[in-house]
Order: structure tokens, then C-alpha cells, then sequence
């Protein structure tokens, strides 16, 4: 073999070439621009993506700096573009010492150290939550964490569909909110269930879900010989950034026997926080939680954890057994090893950078930082609140999410016609184009359709890094200058 | 809020540490013990895991040195206890920038270059495999590449089990050898389709399925008014290696009209190499393959591949279209975000890390690197054959699963009672123990029970580090130092 493509080469001096790179290119750092857009056929050409040949490792180390300068800086402080940003940088510190270990949280035996860190912040978050005596494990992402609650409630009610399926079943139901995240309807399709089983209950004007709604829909399931298996209740909407009521929700869970799921993937961070943990009041009541510290906290991606109150439960309902894994003549105690609960095999260590994060600033520091967070969002709200081109979709907003219409001073003092409105519509791309083009600043935009609200900004404040007022007056000065112009 | 717990914190600094650590304990370099190993209960003890208060950046740069001391280390050349190892140095490198730019896979407009690199090392990927004009997604690991496989099957033969659920359906058929891995079944679980339902066919004495015992199970299912829905076609059994029959079992897939999806996960690899790539002859007449090059390869975890030759079924099957990531107004063709191919919302960045190994190396490198670790695996059976104390469970190997028993010296020359098979069943948790408390060498032991083999060692070769003759003769000395005290 030849020795330069074959093992022997520096790793560490290449990793601390990456480092360098990272350095500077002021990837983490809060300037320069947010992104150097272009077209994806553009960009094509300026990188030579083509697989096949050889390199040199010169020539990998510019194609590396080359990416890290055409990517997308999340961790921008005018990175407002989704429910994640910056990374906390103990969790990439985290993040970097596992990806070095390179190993499986599968079993104790592979991972000692990870499977342990990994129990310790499981227990942190149980207790967060509020269920004494649970199980957690770590999933790949809050879509995979939100279906472990579908197929944990399937099996809870009917132990034999693990083995039999669900034909012989009466058709199943979930109910979610209008205003919930697309995942529950995609699970729903690979579980099959069917997504034409997933009710959208009806949201109040605020995003939440309204109760009588659900007890409607519920009693309609049952007239018509269904079974309502489940509710997934948000904690912190993906667009509106809404808490639905899970006090009146779980009542409603209770007296019908249904599972009660809350999605906390978003807000579930403010239950870190003394002041905001109160949006999630009743979370203890639910049988299960997801919750996404590689969102508002800023774990680098992925980083979701499933949690449930029934011990037992996770691994009963997903345990294969395998025996070159999870041999019991093991020469440690084998419920040390985690594999049985999850529905993957081999399985990143994803707890590690939790820990460090958590590790370093503890319970109080990471509160505050979510508190931080919804205070920015809240200056951005009092800032825009009465400011001529902004017009608010809500007066008041939840977790960070600040949702607003800028309107170009054209079309200000207009009566709000359909065609107005067909107009306001496009103002969302057209002002994204121009804040991405000059890479001064990346926010999102999108419609409700089932609110029949046109394209409009969503602003979303995250931990990392913990925004300034002077970046939150930035965001509004540059949605003022390029949305002025148009 | 207090600066030091709050960013600001020197992040380039802060990875320059952690490197130091991974260099200093020698975690990447071929020396040293394997682990240092300690029972659950006492490592609880060496390390503070207690998460609440805060801690400081020293002590936990502390923890975090004593974290890599305890932990595994899965790059050490003796480290033969799983299907993967170490890293490849240049996929470590890609890992860490794309954790350090911390985005989503789901759309270009976050992750422009990962989207262009992820179409490139898919593209790349279809063409090892053979589909000519395909898709293919990255997934968080080989369990859920296989879902897909059982998903996409489904939907294409009855397209309104994505809305209706499989209820009304006949009972759906997957078949899979004895010899498979166990996620065909966790993945009957959750999707619904029932672990009874998941026939298991006979495999002959190497581990491969046996075609006319698969033919026969599937007239059973028919007779019995059931639908044969997929056969899952394993290319690198875990235990034994093996790989099925792909030609023979496409003729009667095409036959029957049922999906073929080849769990390549581990035995994929070996299609970069031009000798070994014949064992997988007739993966492209696959309807969909799953192939991990976190495994053989060294990609860093998680790193694996779901492709499908039907282009267009996967967006079809799985996309929700939801309007706040997947405008259709966006500034660039909305065909560039591959999100809504995928089950998952937020999607780590998994193809970067393939594609900096992948261009470093090219094609042929990376063909040498696998046949480098088949010839390993071929010496260290040599060198076992016939040497006393070593009894082979299968005469010859694939992929680079050696299967042995080590017979200690008190029971060599016996008449293979069951009382004798009973003694050297416990000989491989012992030997593994004496081998891991040394801190020596990790090698893995099994039974297969559905074989009545009772506990036996499976080595395994993969690409990283490049292992040497002098490795695998290490690896049999250590074997004999003390087996022979047993």
C-alpha cells in the first residue's frame, strides 16, 4: 500500500489545521458576513466536488477552507434563520472529543465513560421534566423522538402489536395541533398508521391547541369506532413559537386514557429557566417528552433526547436481545448498556456535549442564558411593536418566536386588499433575497396557509451566541434598509 | 449575566486544548493499552459526573482528559470488538469542520456546500452500487437505512398506506436470513407491520440464504393469503460475515414481483475494491441498499447510506412539504433541499466527513485500503488454522469475519462432549475478560443460537488503522497468553 493514502498520516496536525482554518475564517467568530451567497450552479463551480481521483492533502486542506468560507455561518449573531444557531462552545468541545473517540453508545463496554455521562444527564433532564423515575434515551432528532412516543403509546395499549402489527387493530388516532410540527404526520406514515389518522385540532388565535377541540375530535373518534391513541401536545410551536395547555390537555388525556406526548423539541429549554419554566406547567403530567438541547441551548447538532415516565417501557418495547451485543455473561452488570431501549443499533454519542455544556455552566447559568434569550427576543418585539413598516402577526410572542409583516413604505397607509395582501406575500422572498445576497443577515420567512396568512418573518432568538440589544437594533436597521427598497 | 458562564469564550483556544489532550494521551496513536478498565460502579467514582452546579473551565478541561484516559480507544490496532475502528484522519478532519459549522442537511439554503458535497457522495455511491439514475438520503445509522428499505416497499406496492395506515391490508411478508441483523425486526416493530411477520430463512453452513428455502417461504405466504412484500438480502452478516446469494435472489424477487434491498451496512465497502467487489455481483438488480462507511470504512459515526433505484420514490413516500423550510419561492431551485426526501426534519450533517476521506483518497486508494484489511484478515486465519489451541467455526472467512474458539490447553484433545462445549462456552467471556482487565486487546464473542454454536470470538479487520502482520500476530499471541492460563 501506498503509505500517504494508507494510515500514518499526522492526524493531529491535520486537526489543528482545521482548527486554524475555522480560525481564520472567522467562522465562530461575530463578524463578517452571515453567508457569500450563490446559486447552487455557481457554487458547483467553485468547488471541485468530483469523487473518484486522488488529492493531495494540500489540495483537501484549500477545498476545506474554500467550504468553511462558502458556508453558512450559524453561528453569526445575525443567524436568525431556524430553531438552532451558534453551538455552545463546551458542547463543541464535547462534540469534537467524541467524534476523536469514535464509538457507539450502544453498550458500556465500547463507551464506559459516554454511557455513564450519558445516564447522568438522562437523569438531569427526568428530573427536569418532572418524572421521577423514567427512562431517556438519545435520538437522532426530534422526528425520531416524537414517533418513540407514537410507537411507545401503540405498545403500552396494545403489547401484542409488536409481534402481530397493527392490522388487527381499530384504526388508531393522534391528535395534534394545527400548528404542530410536520414530524408527527410523517411518523404516522412510516408507523403505519396512516396520516389521514393524524387530527389537527384546531389552535387558538395564540397557536395553542384548544381543548374543547380535542375533546371534540376525541368524542368523534370514538363515535365512529376509533381509538384515540395519542395526543402530542407542543411546548414551543416550530413557526408561532406557542405552549399549548398541557394542564387541560392532560385532564383530557386522563379521563379518556389516552397518552399524552409533549413535543418540547423548541421550548422545552425554558424549563431550565426559573421564570419561563411556567409555560410548560403540567409537562410532569404527560407519559413522555422530546426535548431538542441542539435548538434554543445551543448542544451542536443533533442532540434530542426521548423521555418517558414508564420505566421499563422503552426497552419492553424495542428490546431484540442480540447476543453479540448484548451478551448476558458479561463481565459487568449488562443494564449498563443502553442498546436495548433505542430502535437503532449502532447510535452516536450525542450525550457527551450535553454533559461538558452542562457540566461547565451548570443549572443556574444555563437558565439564564434562556432567559437572555427570550429577553432579546422580547427588546425585538418592543423595537419593532410601533415602528412604521412593521406590522406584528401577534402582540405578544412565545418561546422567541417574533412573528411580523414588513411592509415597503409603498404599500404602507393601504387599505389591506386581497391584492395588498398577494403583494405583502412576496415582500418575504424578495427582502430574504436581498439580506442573503449582501450576507448581511439570514431570518426566515413562511406562510400559514391554515391561518390563510401570507409569507411573513419569523424571528427566533437562540442561547448561542447570546445576542446583544445593538444585534437585535442590527436585525431591525437591515430589514428596514433592504425591505425600504423594495 | 455573568460573562465567563455566558459566551465570550475563547472557542479556538478551548478545541487547540482538546486537541492537546487527544494528543497527549495518546488516543489516535497506535501505542499504549486499549483501556483502561474499570466496573460501572467504580468508574462512577473516578469521574464527577453530578450534573447542577457549575464547574470551571479548567476542571472540566480536567474531566474531559480523564474522560479520553477512560475511555475506549476504538483506533488502537488491537481493537477488533465491533464492526468499526478507528477513524480515517481525514474523515475526523471533515467531522469536525462540519460540527464547528453546525447546521441542518435539509436545505441548501443552510448548508449550500454540504447539500453539493451530500449530491456528490451520493451520486458516487449509486454508481458503486450500479443504479444508474437513483436517490439516496444519509441516515442517523444502518438500522433506519433498512426501515427505509421496508417503508419505500410498502408505499410503492399500496401508496395509500401512507395516508390510510396498513390496515386494511393483507398481512405484508418481509423476509430476511437467520444469519441478519436484528433490525429487520425492531423495524417490523415500529412500522407496524409485526416482528411475526418477519420470516426468517434458513441459511446454509457459511451464513448465506439458502434461495430455495426463501422460494418456499414465500409460496407459504402466498398459500396463506399473506403478500410477500421484501426480501432483506444481507451483503456482510454480522456475525459470520456471510453474503447472500444476490443473483439467485433476484431472480425470484422479479419472480414474485418483491422488493430487493441488500443490507450492505458492512459488507458494502468491499465494492471500492476491484478483487472483492464480486460478492456483492447482482447488487444492482436491488431495488435499495443500505451501506455504512462508518463501519469497513472509518467514516466517523454515524455515516450511512440509504439509496434506491427508483428516483423520485423517496420524496414521494416522505415528503409533508412543509411551507417554513421548503418555500417554493426560494431564491434557488427548491430541488437542491433533500429534506423532505428524509423521515427526519433536522438532519446532521453526515456526508462531509465521506466526502473529505473519499476525495483525499479517490477510489483506489480506498479500494487498497479494503483489500488491505481483507489480506489482514486472511493472514491472521492463516496464522490460526492450524495452530494448537485455535478451532475455527467456518473453514474460510468473508467480508473479514474470522470465527474461532480458543480451546485452553486442559481441554485440547477431548471428545466434544456437551459438558466440554458447555466449559469452552464460558471460555469466551473469561478470556475476553482476562484481555480487556489487561487492557491488551478488544475482541468480541458470541453464541448463534439458531446454529447451536455456543460462544465464540469474531475478529474483525476494518480499514483504520491499517493493520499489520505484526498486529494480527500480537493479536493471536495475546490470545494464547491467556487462553492458556483458562
Amino acid at each position: 500500500m501506498d503509505d500517504r493514502k494508507a494510515g500514518g498520516e499526522d492526524v493531529f496536525a491535520l486537526l489543528r489545521s482545521v482548527v486554524d482554518v475555522l480560525e481564520s475564517s472567522h467562522t465562530l467568530t461575530p463578524s463578517g458576513a452571515v453567508v457569500q451567497y450563490h446559486d447552487p450552479l455557481d457554487l458547483e463551480t467553485l468547488l471541485d466536488f468530483k469523487l473518484g481521483d486522488e488529492t493531495s492533502a494540500d489540495q483537501l486542506m484549500d477545498l476545506i477552507s474554500k467550504t468553511v468560507k462558502l458556508s453558512v455561518r450559524t453561528s453569526h449573531p445575525l443567524f436568525f434563520n431556524q430553531l438552532y444557531g451558534g453551538t455552545d462552545p463546551f458542547g463543541l468541545a464535547g462534540a469534537v472529543v467524541s467524534e476523536a473517540l469514535n464509538t457507539s453508545a450502544y453498550t458500556h463496554e465500547v463507551a464506559p465513560v459516554f454511557s455513564l455521562s450519558e445516564r447522568e444527564v438522562l437523569k438531569a433532564s427526568l428530573k427536569l421534566v418532572g418524572f421521577d423515575d423514567g427512562d431517556g434515551i438519545f435520538s437522532p432528532g426530534g422526528s425520531i423522538s416524537n414517533m418513540y412516543g407514537i410507537v411507545l403509546s401503540r405498545f403500552r395499549r396494545f403489547p401484542d402489536s409488536k409481534k402481530d402489527g397493527v392490522y388487527g387493530l381499530p384504526t388508531l388516532v393522534i391528535y395534534t395541533s394545527q400548528d404542530s410540527h410536520y414530524s408527527v404526520t410523517k411518523g404516522a406514515n412510516w408507523l403505519g398508521l396512516g396520516t389521514s389518522n393524524v387530527v389537527k385540532i384546531e389552535s387558538d388565535a395564540r397557536g395553542k391547541m384548544i381543548p374543547s377541540k380535542l375533546e371534540e375530535a376525541i368524542r368523534n373518534s370514538i363515535s365512529e369506532g376509533k381509538i384515540p391513541l395519542i395526543v402530542n401536545c407542543t411546548s414551543g410551536t416550530t413557526v408561532l413559537g406557542a405552549f399549548d395547555p398541557l394542564e387541560e390537555i392532560a385532564k383530557i388525556c386522563e379521563a379518556h386514557g389516552i397518552w399524552m406526548h409533549v413535543d418540547g423539541c423548541w421550548g422545552g429549554s425554558l424549563l431550565l429557566s426559573k421564570i419561563h419554566k411556567k409555560k410548560l406547567a403540567g409537562v410532569e403530567k404527560a407519559d413522555s417528552v422530546s426535548w431538542n438541547p441542539h435548538k434554543m441551548l445551543g448542544a451542536p447538532l443533533q442532540c434530542s433526547l426521548f423521555l418517558v415516565k414508564h420505566k421499563g417501557l422503552l426497552k419492553s418495547c424495542n428490546m431484540a436481545g442480540a447476543t453479540y451485543l448484548f451478551q448476558p455473561d458479561k463481565m459487568y452488570d449488562p443494564s449498563y448498556d443502553s442498546g436495548d431501549l433505542s430502535v437503532q443499533c449502532g447510535r452516536k454519542v450525542d450525550s457527551f456535549k450535553l454533559w461538558t455544556l452542562w457540566k461547565y455552566r451548570g443549572n443556574c447559568a444555563l437558565g439564564e442564558l434562556v432567559d437572555h434569550a427570550v429577553e432579546m427576543a422580547n427588546y425585538f418585539l418592543d423595537t419593532i411593536r410601533n415602528r412604521p413598516g412593521f406590522k406584528l402577526v401577534l402582540d405578544e410572542f412565545e418561546t422567541t418566536n417574533v412573528c411580523f409583516w414588513f411592509i415597503p413604505p409603498r404599500l404602507r397607509d393601504c387599505v389591506e386588499t386581497e391584492d395588498w395582501w398577494r403583494q405583502i406575500h412576496k415582500v418575504g422572498p424578495a427582502l430574504k433575497k436581498k439580506l442573503v445576497e449582501s450576507g448581511d443577515m439570514m431570518i426566515g420567512y413562511q406562510p400559514l396557509e391554515h391561518r390563510n396568512l401570507k409569507n411573513f418573518f419569523r424571528m427566533v432568538v437562540t442561547c448561542h451566541p447570546p445576542r446583544t440589544k445593538s444585534d437585535m437594533d442590527s436585525a431591525v436597521e437591515l430589514i428596514e434598509k433592504y425591505g425600504n427598497q423594495l
